[in-house]
């Protein structure tokens, strides 16, 4: 942390961090003074996803937010949440529901606050499920979708996007095959064993498949059901696919394959047109 | 494959490909030949995994070695075999039975293969649980247990190693928890979402946690029942853990978990001794 409070205030970034307790306050406070930066907070509200955050009932968020304005190294930026239970749900409707509830806590929240002389100045909201879905963005100040960019299998189960629409697939050639599998040189050291964000699990399988030569929303998609490290197992489902033939591999979950990749080539019309460097992968310390 | 081929032949390098069909001895040799080398071929022997290889049955298994010894830049070295299934295995005695039939799989073969006057150098096997639970290598000459090297929770499971002897883990922070969960700074960007190698899925979760002051073997451990990207949700089971604490984690599957850091931190008596840079992962290329 405090190798990124350094660089924020060296390159006066206007740095927000996100926190959720009096212990995650008096921390931040403390890496803020030593950095000596001012750091702006938001507070995190749990609106389902039970991971981080405080909920709208707990006595403590008022608290909180005090503690957050008492420390001078802070500045108490506003609401943050983020939906991914959207990523497990059924269906739009219910995505677009999950939406609707996020919208309206951080709604009553931020009044709640305000009734007490505190300004909000951002209500920040996250999720692309919900960001796809979500039909009123009333009193929202900033969405953060992440997996937006590419899209993957889990927004086309939940009806918000088409197959077509994934930017990202991996790309595996046939390297061996026996009587029930074709077997690619794509495993989980490429693929991750992911069933879908926040361990949703609803895709049945490690990705989709198809040759090359077609496109994802003609083809009779086949399935990747086992993976080893460096080796994919897929369901031939009856096509004569040979040893050498190259697939396209739609993940269930681009963020974390994005991740696994030196470089993404960046293909448009058919045609390889850049490359880019995966730069933060592995950056967890 | 050609940068491979080309390196190895600049390096004066023993190069050794697996292949397993007719097509891929063809697209081996060629490689051989523009790289102007000559490679050693391993034929790869199905013994159960039904990934790649060829099933000891096949009629193809000897035309397979005689195109690979009628190609002039290939020189047939001997069999391969992976006993991957053994990771799915119930306890060590079906580990061990695994193991038996590999090996007498593979002494069936190169009998059949030199009563032909087909010479086989080299019978190599692999897979961590085999190694550790086989009780005869007659007639082996090679093994090559790689998740030996760290062991993780499959071994555990197996009753082939105890939990202290697991030497990778994951140093997490809880930074924030809830009625349900202790959240960690670590998720399926760290441990992976593997369940087990091979997709044997035997863990029912994604990691066991402990106190970094307690050993593995005192501790209570705790469960990581699921996973976001950057985040574990641990299950606190009546335990009193604050905000701040540090856990270790064991992993499910250390091998995809070593591929994900950019560095290893080595300890030793409780001492960081060395920093390891992680250098062949994401070269899928």
């Amino acid at each position: 942390m405090q190798r990124l409070l350094t660089a924020g205030r060296q390159h006066g970034t206007d740095l927000r961090v996100v926190v959720d307790s009096r212990v995650g306050v008096e921390v931040l406070a403390r890496g803020a003074r030593e950095a000596g930066s001012t750091v702006g907070a938001l507070l995190e509200i749990d609106v389902g996803l039970h991971r981080c955050g405080v909920r709208e009932g707990d006595p403590e968020l008022v608290e909180i937010v005090q503690v957050i304005r008492s420390c001078e190294a802070l500045r108490f930026v506003g609401l943050l949440s983020h939906a991914g239970h959207a990523y497990a749900a059924a269906d739009r409707r219910q995505v677009a529901e999950i939406a609707a509830v996020e919208v309206r806590i951080l709604q009553r929240v931020r009044a709640k606050l305000e009734s007490g002389g505190v300004r909000v100045d951002e209500v920040s909201i996250g999720s692309t499920p919900t960001v796809l879905a979500s039909e009123s963005y009333d009193g929202i100040t900033e969405i953060r979708p992440g997996n937006y960019v590419f899209l993957d299998r889990t927004p086309v189960r939940l009806g918000l996007a088409t197959i077509e629409q994934v930017a990202l697939s991996v790309l595996t050639t046939v390297v061996s095959r026996n009587d029930q599998y074709l077997i690619v040189d794509a495993g989980s050291k490429v693929l991750t064993s992911d069933l879908g964000a926040h361990g949703s699990g609803g895709a049945g399988s490690y990705g989709v498949a198809f040759p090359v030569q077609e496109s994802a929303a003609d083809s009779n998609a086949l399935n990747v059901v086992r993976l080893s490290e460096e080796h994919g197992f897929v369901e031939p489902a009856g096509r004569e696919i040979p040893i050498g033939a190259k697939l396209r591999i739609v993940p269930n979950h681009a963020c974390p394959v994005a991740n696994l990749a030196d470089e993404l080539v960046v293909v448009s019309g058919g045609r390889v047109v850049d490359r880019w460097r995966v730069a933060a992968r592995g950056k967890t310390r």
